[in-house]
């Protein structure tokens, strides 16, 4: 029985390493680099090339390298009887709060514009806003929702959450679905911690993003697809919005064409918010390794109907 | 009895909108548009010209329009018998605290790498550090480090001090002056947040920078003659530092010819850190100026031997 690790853009040699310090004996394979097809039970894989798992006949259980499994359940070419995982680690809830907060610094105090000023060597004294006079709107009120909400909270921000059914958190104002109107009029930051359904899809889209007030910020880093990113440029370059940070892309990498690189008003940085530390995940994922060798049930294993 | 308002490279109108909201009746001149330089016994200022004062002949307090005075101390023209007077304002400090901490979260999360490769147009995964493995050390530890530490560790970075005399402060490290080697030992974030003395000027030179371990960021908000720049530039392009978050230059604007504006390494903002909201603080400069038409002691005045 062996392990093959499927990875785009990341670094698969932190993850071999982690798993042999932990057991040096397990036979771990990088794709393409495979020797024994037949051998592979157990798929390790961030943002595969659909249908590649096709060619594993024995594979039996996905587990994804992080929080996400998205990237996995889209790829309608794998059999409904292979099991997917995901990854929960506190330090994902975390380092995604962490993220949250310095993008919400970073737009009150216009860090964007002043990083502008410095391409052109202009210095323009511009005031800032305070925590305190800002409202952030959390649309996503989940595990990773919530820890936003609150490193935000401890930082000073007002906070209001959009959530299917109503949440009491003392000190945050909690909107269910058919209030979005007015959860959106009062977000002047709005962060998208959504997961993504057919109700969620492309739910930043023209009408609900100019329902933000003049000068909103947006900040994604949930999934590409909740955004309309056509809508939201135009609302960027029509002044209704002032700033987007942005995190995840319909297509990663981000093609050299798209108009989001050289946009005065956008931040883009790689789908970094949150990302598994091999060796703070290891022990997890070769547990679930363990409990398919001995046809046990696995432990944070994705119901591929709910998508979540 | 009149005020002038003697500012570069700030906007005027919004003081001048304060006080008349206070006192619509006020005489309030704007530099250089002056009626009667004889009735003008008080200034407000920031970054004036290097002499401006002389030509008011009973020019009688200069109250600085920020917590900073050394933009007037160091105009030596300015005759002894002239008190200053400082803003202390809680803003001020709350302000500062949250721009360290935006420049710290920046820096850990990779932003400034981030946004060099967005005009490259470049997509790059860089694995990112967290708060908790982050030691920041504060040089100058006044109501300003004091505020910043807090707010670090309440964020999850561990914190060290340095400062004249021991501090015991819960969860935060002490340094003294003489252990200062230590101190920047261990400072993989340093922040500067000194008073600037005889003692302090160019602190942040060559020797004292190379004691940094290596790829350190650092961040002045203090002063601009804590830094030796040219030395600073050397260890960025050796590899040796990181990052600089630089707020304060020694000369603002700073000049278009400065290497600063373009290294890849440096992120720099227009002395944004903390400004003043004329709203929140022309009580107590209107205060002083009852005091002074009522011949009683001022609030908040600098001792210009000491310089702070």
């Amino acid at each position: 029985m062996s392990i093959v690790l499927v990875c785009n853009h990341r670094d698969p040699k932190p993850w071999v390493k982690a798993f042999k310090n932990k057991n040096p004996n397990l036979d771990i394979q990088v794709y393409p680099d495979i020797k024994d097809i037949n051998s592979v039970n157990f798929a390790i894989s961030w943002q595969h090339e659909h249908g590649v798992f096709s060619q594993f006949p024995n594979l039996k259980v996905i587990a994804s390298m992080g929080a996400g499994v998205h990237h996995i359940l889209r790829d309608k070419t794998i059999p409904k009887s292979i099991k997917v995982t995901r990854i929960v680690d506190d330090n994902l809830t975390k380092d995604m709060a962490d993220f949250v907060l310095l993008n919400c610094l970073y737009g009150i105090r216009n860090l964007k514009f002043h990083a502008q000023n410095q391409l052109d060597k202009h210095w323009e004294i511009k005031a800032y806003r305070q925590p305190e006079d800002i409202k952030v709107g959390i649309m996503g009120f989940g595990v990773l929702g919530k820890a936003a909400a609150k490193k935000l909270k401890l930082n000073g921000f007002m906070v209001n959450s959009l959530s299917k059914s109503r949440k009491k958190i003392e000190g945050i104002k909690s909107y269910i679905e058919n209030e979005l109107d007015q959860f959106l009029a009062e977000s002047q930051i709005l962060v998208c911690l959504l997961p993504i359904t057919e109700d969620t899809k492309a739910i930043l889209n023209h009408d609900n993003l100019k329902k933000l007030p003049q000068n909103a910020q947006v900040i994604n880093v949930a999934r590409s697809q909740h955004l309309v990113e056509d809508d939201l440029i135009q609302l960027l370059d029509d002044g209704h919005l002032s700033l987007a940070c942005l995190d995840v892309f319909q297509t990663e990498p981000l093609p050299k064409d798209s108009r989001l690189w050289s946009h005065p008003k956008v931040s883009v940085t790689p789908h970094v918010a949150s990302m598994t530390d091999p060796d703070s995940v290891v022990n997890q994922i070769l547990d679930n390794f363990n409990r398919m060798k001995n046809n046990e049930s696995l432990k944070n294993e994705v119901d591929r109907e709910k998508a979540y």
